[in-house]
């Protein structure tokens, strides 16, 4: 399976560069009979889209996706989807100043390293731009997922640089609050503190980074093939390959370090577990409970404070990002977050029918 | 590409259950030329084995491997080579009383909701028993790897529960100490503060959690595909595969969330990077410096102190659980650790060289 | 990796349907530095379209290529490599009866009973109009090929119904004549012949089967993986998915049933093979010597004389195809047929070069 | 997935040298819950065995099955399943001379060419010795499909160099003929010529060619995948990896291109097909119609009679083939012809299965 392919039996092609003329997706493989149309995309995509606050980039994308193929009728056919988003607010003489320069913190030199070549208007293929066709993918996901079993995959911003929301632990997050901020950020009262983070680091002309959680509820037990294709390992896969993520927590993550055996299994009774610091995997398998995922998002490079770096002929350089950024691009992370979640559960749910057929009755499950 | 398999072009699929015959593995498009022995396995598999020391488990296991085909006359040929190790010392009726019962924290309950079947003999397929293969099959990655590029893997481990070394952030670490005792701690002198702790612990019928660091060095810049078959999104499948692993980070890791963009991102001279918060990857391609990654693994569930569960029955019951285990399995994990990120790296070496050739000279590489 | 992908590291994944909006590719891991314009693809497009003559459908597709990604300034990049063709010239109404009606001989009734719902118009996913894009993917792996390792892939009609070609047994083949003449035929006097049997089929409402032959020169020795990645296992599966294909052969072919293995095994001397029986293949891999393949094409089953089928609704009826065909859909293939061998070799090429490194000086090679 | 692994989702990787120390395989992806014993692989490893009858080669193997996991108290669980032969009967000094030539129409030079480094005993890896295995993973695989689907596999010789059995066109196997003599002939009374044919082909030091026909009844209509996983490819692919292979032919094969289409389009009645030349698969999805695939196997390179060659040091040899071998290798092809078809209707079950959903009630289906 090619690198820009995910996913083995939902499997998600995408193609397209920030500053080309098009990015696009194939999806393979997904089961006949979804009703789709256009408009589905929409909700997605424009929560993921950049110019919708003044607190992301300003570039402003239709986002208007075209199918291609795969769909009749409204239908899914089970052939390959095609779709298709014509780039149409690229602004390619922003990046004149580094054709031949390396940004600090970028993919610039590690792509001429090992292709010899780069395309480096918006940052080529290396563009967060890539991942609005994860989103339009995921929303096949979304609704087979949400149709067949009810699961449902929510995101929500868990820190942003060193503010985190005000929220007893294991709190339940309020998705309505999520939804109405540009911040998906679940405390309404602290969204002012926010807009002034975001206004203050333009003014500096720099960037923070973000915590970013997803949860999954609704899944089955079952879902995740050990050894190699652990439910948490491909997980951490997707989630790691969203621009910018530096690191990646199943359940209790990074705090299972200091806890003792005693306190981080989760304990079962007939009527559910007593706690979640699995985060609904063990063994690598869905337990029923709640899949819980956690991310760290970088600050970004692309920062109009200038950096130190080096250029194509040998020369140290100076460089000054110009072009429309992001101060925290943890921000629009967040549905990008949930389709790569929903894009893996949705592959391990068919890979699971394949081995061991539809879900059924098995007993005693625990509620 | 079936679970039990790991990697695209240098294939390893394991199999065996922790207390069936044998555990082995398969490693299939290793290139041919390379020297290789029985002896060549016995360093990095005694590193990762039980009962070397009284701070891990007691199961004593030879771990003898027998090299089955693609060898002849003591170099691979090309063809798959199939290792194989026979379990000598398992104890299975350590385990005739969870044969009914899902320990709490394991993978009984997720194995059985699966599969509706499973071999409750020592945790049979999810026992960390398997990881013996990926030490293994890693021995010819990181072989072919020292030699061709010089690339060298080293892990440590990096935390006890709260135990820290006492270390200056980013000092060097003295793998010679790191080698020289049980726990793979880089501080000699704090190695009996290790010991009481773990000697508490099994007083207690308790565990705990641990972070394990691996680096890799030597590794030239260009590895890693992107957009879905990132070097760093692939570290973070392989590690978070491995048993116990709740966490995964690269470079700054979640210490990135409340950095700054002017400071997370690594500045370049012509005689290098000035810092590496990105741990070595960027647009998940290699840079040409080190590569960091940590993780965090959980406290093992099998302890004495009793746990409430429930059995196949559907009734509630309390589980102790026999056998020997170890108190902190972090501990053996740092082998583990390096022969995944030597396996993933190898991958990576294998993709790179197909698609864009040998790795030759391109200038101007940073120092 | 899913069906609609062809190929494990120069991989293509197509899409479309005949009378959807448009047909597509995506080309993944390609190797970065060719030269490529949408003019390279006018050739070899041209060469498989209908409407060229009047032997072949009648359907006018101008079949323009738009390049959408990963190409920049007329060179590939290493990334996705994204092609467009617009359907301009579909006429679903002519399958307007054909809605509720499965057609003898076609893909109509295998689809609805695998889907459950299936695109009519065309032949939707099933229409050899999605072969365009295996030309036009074809055309970037030839190109590398030629200029790396030489290596040049021609095919030809070799049968038309009972007319074979009047040359003496393994004669070369003038590639001139093949290409002057609509039915890629060897022999300029016979094309009168094929001319009137196209003709007098057209008149009956009938169509035929022909038999296509494909060499590839310059091919070097060391390509192909045992044993389930065989250079003639992978060109058996690349030919026998191409539309209407229901017999491949390499070398011998079926002739070499009722040879002796004295006759067959092509022996060698310093200055080559004295015969080339093997059609360049050994234990799957090639020898050096010309590869030579061979297919047979069913006679479509589109034709105007009346068949009988069933309906959906389950009840007998009678089937007139109307809409524009081929009387013998072999000609054509021969394009095709190149192009999956081309796609074959390219894959071969980059998996020999990721395992043993790049193609050397090995001797002694055979002349 | 690398080239030792057939199968996407019912996995089976092979390994061994034909005089190594042991041949085995793994497979992954198997369904739980299959009742399996070391004696269910007795029956189809001893037909495809050589020394059982005085027609084949005289090497006694004991090809006792070993399974080392993923089965536990006689049933599969889900868990990847290691099978295990030791070699018992390996001469390897029969090879001694061939140690630096390569042998005329062998895998010698080519794995040579490939490699740069081969094991010259018995063949190594590119020996018939490999296909075992495929006949033990397809025991499996015939079992599962037999209990969930009916399906039934089988295999016969259906022509032995000019020899053709004697019955009318399309005339039903019995079966019970064809398992009751060493040649799988169908015709008992012909059994005494096909002896005295091998017995001259002894004497004379050659070999001869043979066609093996398969068919698989009771495939239910929509297993196959559109467009590069089609079943009747898949097949090609899994057939003509199979030693000696050089044609395959589905349904009509070649004999379509002297075909008429009115002829050659299977009609359809409520109670049936009228014929079947297309071989049970139309677009490459069954149809319901048996499946039926015929291949060709060349007469074996490995003779007595001398031939010409070169050796490793550059020189023009002459080579006599000595050691064990059998005068046509297209009898013993039967079992693992049928290995193969079953092999890929397994994986083909489990894919529809994974997109499709089990396989319902679908109606109209035909007969």
């Amino acid at each position: 399976m090619a690198s820009n392919t995910f996913g083995k039996l939902f499997s998600v092609t995408t193609f397209g560069e920030s500053h080309g003329p098009a990015i696009g997706c194939v999806i393979d493989g997904c089961p006949p009979g979804i009703a789709i149309a256009p408009e589905d995309f929409v909700h997605d995509l424009a929560r993921r889209a950049t110019g919708k606050s003044r607190y992301t980039s300003q570039r402003h994308e239709a986002d208007e996706v075209e199918m291609l193929s795969g769909v009749y009728q409204g239908t899914t056919t089970g052939t390959p989807i095609a779709l298709l988003i014509r780039n149409t607010d690229a602004r390619s003489k922003d990046y004149a100043s580094v054709v031949d320069t390396f940004r600090p913190g970028h993919a610039d030199y590690t792509y001429w390293q090992k292709y010899g070549i780069r395309d480096p208007r918006g940052g080529g293929r290396a563009s967060a731009r890539e991942t609005a066709m994860r989103v339009a993918a995921a929303v096949l996901a979304k609704k087979w997922l949400q149709q067949r079993f009810g699961v449902a995959v929510h995101g929500w911003l868990a820190q942003m640089h060193d503010i985190v929301p005000d929220l007893p632990a294991g709190a339940e997050i309020d998705f309505g609050v999520v939804e109405s901020n540009p911040f998906f950020w679940p405390v309404a009262a602290e969204v002012p503190e926010l807009e002034a983070r975001i206004n203050a680091l333009r003014k500096a002309g720099d960037s923070c980074g973000a915590r970013v959680n997803v949860v999954a509820c609704g899944v089955p037990p079952g879902w995740g093939e050990p050894v190699y294709g652990k439910l948490d390992g491909e997980l951490a896969a997707a989630l790691m390959s969203i621009n910018a993520v530096k690191g990646v927590e199943i359940g209790a993550g990074f705090g299972c370090v200091a806890q003792h055996g005693a306190q981080h299994r989760d304990e079962m009774h007939l009527d559910g577990f007593t706690s979640n610091y699995a985060g609904g995997i063990l063994g690598g398998i869905s337990s029923g409970q709640d899949i819980l995922a956690s991310i760290a998002l970088k600050p970004a490079s692309s920062i109009p404070t200038p950096g130190r770096s080096v250029n194509l002929t040998g020369e140290e350089v100076e460089v000054r990002t110009t072009g429309r950024h992001d101060p925290c691009v943890g921000i629009r992370a967040v549905p990008i977050a949930e389709a790569m979640v929903a894009l893996v559960l949705m592959d391990q749910a068919m890979r699971h029918r394949a081995q061991c057929g539809d879900v059924g009755e098995v007993s005693p499950r625990i509620a």
